[in-house]
């Protein structure tokens, strides 16, 4: 009954000046939930060669069963992941000739669709075929550049690019089903709004709610302003059934609710 | 003209179930970058002791000059990032007496507002004025807990809520100021939509870009997937004036501009 784990490594400057809220990270760790799993970090660091090696390093001696990589597979001087996962693990870049298949067809597609002038294998376009050794390419039905799977040690390494059409394509198509293969746990979650009491009133109730209600995690979350008393409680749940999973959920929010009332509060459902 | 560096640690679980997206990290991050700093990472931990501790010693090791940590500074159980801090850097928690008035003063205000039905200050409260020792806390006026300064090192680590509307108020109240006392640049930025010309075909005017133009940086964002030729250009750059920043930028854009135009591609602003 363990939970396969994940850790998701976003590379780009956009995210640390603020430019961008990272919605692949959270779209992921979303769809990775519930598909079993648990995302144990999420890290972001800048297009910096040795940021990235240095960072791949450091999770992968946390041992996690993948890790994913979001962002700098383009043709762009600044993309560097795979550079940057090839020096973290020993594998030097070469050409890829699967990967390099994928990425004439998607040229020939361009070209007679009008989108390229010419049908021409440029540096650029070789370089998102430039793998590290023992690479499987995945291919992207949105985009150019293949999304790559390496397995090292324990770990399955996973990059996809941060284009999120893209990303989400490659991760539907192949890794979805790499990760439903580990799991076997199913995941349900739900919510409930607590009006009037304020949040350090109803934390001891929060606290034995998770003692009555083993398996079932409640996180509180205070919504406006303390002042407001609004008090959003999350409650998730694994189980080897979705149909467990929702019973869990759901006994805990009931006798939550009835605390709540007990208390002096309302309870609504959030909007 | 060296820029403060700063790694910003947000904690919690409903980050990590993709429950919600970071906008603390990326509301921080824009404005640390306004303020002439640079944000080199952006870690999501787990609501746990031991992940918070460890990654904190982690963050210190790069001796960033801030680390800003995000949640977990509330009444509830697995409110727990003070304690990992403390176990960080070997300071262990105690009753900080001006935190505690605080948190009393607060208690009063509520109580008279009618928030609290009695002015007490619960363990649940009391939790929330106990912090690592040498800390200063910092007064929190949209909700009870207060921030949190702390000094270990070189680095300055504050650790703020992360309810958006008390983590915005105690960052414009008492961080802003201290940063811009360490930083004297200015930044500037601005985007060009290139459509028309594969993001692969236009990489190596970029680079070029950015060897006329020293000090701009230029990042490419192909948008609504590779198809569409659609590019977004995003400059940036700073320098001693805002004068100086704004005219780094817009000169480097012009330039994007004309030869995007002599490859045969038509030039927007953003929408």
């Amino acid at each position: 009954m363990e939970r396969f784990t994940v850790e998701i490594l976003t590379v780009g400057n956009e995210l640390l000046i603020g430019k961008i809220c990272n919605t692949n990270a959270q779209w992921l760790a979303q769809r990775i939930t519930r598909l079993g799993g648990k995302v144990t970090r999420i890290i972001t660091v800048p297009d910096s060669l040795p940021d990235i090696s240095q960072t791949v390093r450091e999770c992968l001696s946390r041992k996690p069963d993948f890790l994913l990589t979001v962002g700098g597979l383009g043709p762009t001087f600044d993309d560097m992941t795979l550079q940057g996962v090839g020096e973290a693990v020993g594998r030097p870049l070469k050409v890829n000739s699967e990967a390099l298949r994928m990425v004439e067809e998607k040229v020939r597609e361009y070209s007679e669709k009008g989108v390229l002038k010419r049908p021409l294998v440029t540096p650029e376009r070789e370089k998102m075929a430039t793998l590290p050794e023992g690479s499987k390419p995945l291919f992207n039905p949105e985009g150019t550049a293949p999304g790559v799977e390496l397995s090292v040690g324990e770990t399955t390494i996973i990059c996809l690019p941060g284009v999120p059409i893209e990303m989400k394509a490659i991760f539907s198509l192949h890794v979805e089903k790499l990760m439903a293969a580990r799991s076997k746990l199913k995941y349900a979650e739900g919510s409930l709004l607590v009006l009037g009491i304020p949040e350090p009133d109803f934390s001891p109730t929060i606290d034995e709610a998770m003692r009555r209600y083993p398996g079932v995690y409640v996180k509180s979350h205070p919504k406006g302003g303390e002042a407001t008393s609004t008090i959003e409680l999350h409650l998730s749940a694994f189980a080897e059934s979705l149909e467990e999973a929702e019973r869990m959920v759901r006994d805990a929010a009931s006798w939550l609710e009835a605390e709540a009332k007990r208390l002096g509060g309302r309870v609504e459902k959030p909007g």
